[in-house]
């Protein structure tokens, strides 16, 4: 028998930076598996930067719903045979307690000794995957290359780290908004170079850092960091966005002002979604598994605990406060 | 005996705009051929879009001198066995009747029948080569897709419609500042459609000519035009970016508004610098020599006669009033 379930409702649309009245925690339907389906009870939640663009629209979030998110739940019911009671499945339905899905719209993991659960919700999950994607198929990171990563402290900028070590990168470099982040990254991450972005010219200091440029550049940020990025890059370096975190509480001011410079330098700058790019998953799961298992690499995170401090973490995690990827555990 | 030499040089920079007064037409010293060089008489200039940059900065063009330039010269006197007298050589001293040139600073050309000569520093030459450069090693144009053209009158654009038909484009769209050119794209050049940009909104415009999308973009100017491709281009679209003929006159805005797209399209912008994709050009001329003698292909230009008009044809060239590449005959 399941607990009492409940959900957390967007409730207003924000105006720049969301505030925690925009959402409700509420009591939801009791929730019963219908056949072909099973009953979850979530056990990890993600909140990730892209949430902060649902909340724009009524296409992307009603409001009054709780929002979309990746989630691990353990499955209480079964009405399918593809899932046995107890097994642990991925899926889509975040922002509450209890969730009915279909296999169709999920994938039972399968639990390896030595590999946290969360890491598939971390390195071995959207988060790890868009570093791999970036690095590997956007990017084609060679052995040896100097690599810049923004929102380094992130869970895809310390994935990325990890993943780009691996493969053989030279100097990796992060930029993040504190010198306390700056400082763990590069003791405990793997960076060769952290810069707190907020202490100074950030092309001065990218420049310091990468005395040689910059070969390639996976970008969450956008703004400023990309024009940054723009002025270190070598002659035909390349550049893999994936998100713009600087312009999602405020739209306007996202093209940088030295974009004519991907001309001279022959720049190749190349947007990418992960969603899009899923096929590489079980090559990720293959590559990482036995280094996460040797503790090698490690699937770095924030956990929040408590599903009534979900907003709490999604706040944080926009404000920046996290280190690696920022779960919450119900 | 060489005739008078005569020379242009910059004698100002401009503001905005180039104008006349920005040059003067004066005699140079009488030019003598040193040991392994040869004396040549030019006999067509070319005039293009990125003079306009050259003319900002000393390092670019010194005040008081002749510009550099694609140029195609006749051998007056030979000291050098590399070349005989009445030898046609490209090299890149324009902006003067008469110039001294080493064999590593120019290659002959080699007439071939039903070539015309003006063909080498058109389609042939540095203009076709930036074409053909966009649209097999950077854009990958495969067969049956929908190109967009930029400048689409000028001598990469009408080089550009007639590549991309000899490597089996489907639809190929053009952009350019007249009805007339327009027609003339459609009549004589081989575009599919050809759009007025100053004759109302671009991305409707577009979206009329394309109403399945673009595939590829060829981009010569930048700005609006760029930010008009970003809106119209399929998911996974990709841009080819040689040049920016909007922003060379004013600095600013040269960012599109709607940079962002490119991660949610997925887009890929890539710039490049024909400069550095010379390794192509014996592939480029094997390629188009047999269609240009059969006539498949022409070598679209508008010839302006006489060196003293070399300022008004390279002006004329930057208001965009030549279809095809500009030359000045001399």
């Amino acid at each position: 028998m399941a607990g009492p379930m409940r959900e957390i409702q967007l409730i207003g649309r924000p105006d720049g930076v969301p505030t925690a009245d925009l959402f409700e925690s509420v009591q939801s339907p009791t929730l019963e598996p219908r056949p072909g389906t099973v009953l979850v009870e979530n056990v990890l939640l993600s909140v990730d930067p892209y949430m902060r663009q649902l909340m724009d629209a009524d296409e992307w979030w009603p409001l009054n719903t709780p929002g979309e998110g990746r989630a691990l739940g353990r499955v209480l019911q079964s009405e399918t045979p593809a899932y046995a009671v107890g097994d642990i499945v991925f899926h889509r339905q975040g922002w509450r307690t209890h969730a009915v899905v279909t296999p169709d719209e999920s994938r039972r993991i399968d639990e390896a000794p030595g590999v946290p659960l969360s890491a598939h919700l971390g390195i071995l999950g959207g988060t790890g995957l868009s570093a791999y994607v970036g690095l590997k198929r956007i990017l084609n990171l060679q052995p040896g290359e100097t690599l810049l990563v923004s929102a380094a402290a992130g869970g895809v900028g310390t994935a990325a780290a990890r993943i780009a070590k691996l493969l053989g990168a030279g100097r990796v470099i992060g930029t993040t908004g504190s010198d306390e982040k700056a400082k763990h990254l590069v003791a405990e991450v793997g960076f060769d170079a952290a810069i707190n972005y907020r202490r100074g010219d950030l092309v001065e200091q990218l420049a310091a850092a990468a005395p040689d440029g910059v070969d390639a550049y996976l970008d969450n940020v956008g703004g400023e960091h990309l024009a940054a990025a723009i002025d270190v890059l070598k002659q035909n370096g390349r550049i893999a966005w994936c998100g713009a975190v600087s312009t999602y509480n405020h739209q306007a001011d996202v093209a940088p002002r030295n974009l004519f410079d991907i001309v001279d330098k022959e720049l190749r700058l190349e947007g990418f979604l992960v969603r899009n790019h899923l096929d590489l998953r079980p090559e990720l799961i293959d590559f990482l598994t036995p280094h996460l298992r040797s503790g090698a690499v490690t699937s770095d995170e924030t956990v929040v605990e408590g599903f009534e401090h979900l907003v709490d973490a999604f706040l944080a995690m926009l404000r920046g406060e996290n280190v690696g990827k920022m779960l919450v555990r119900l």
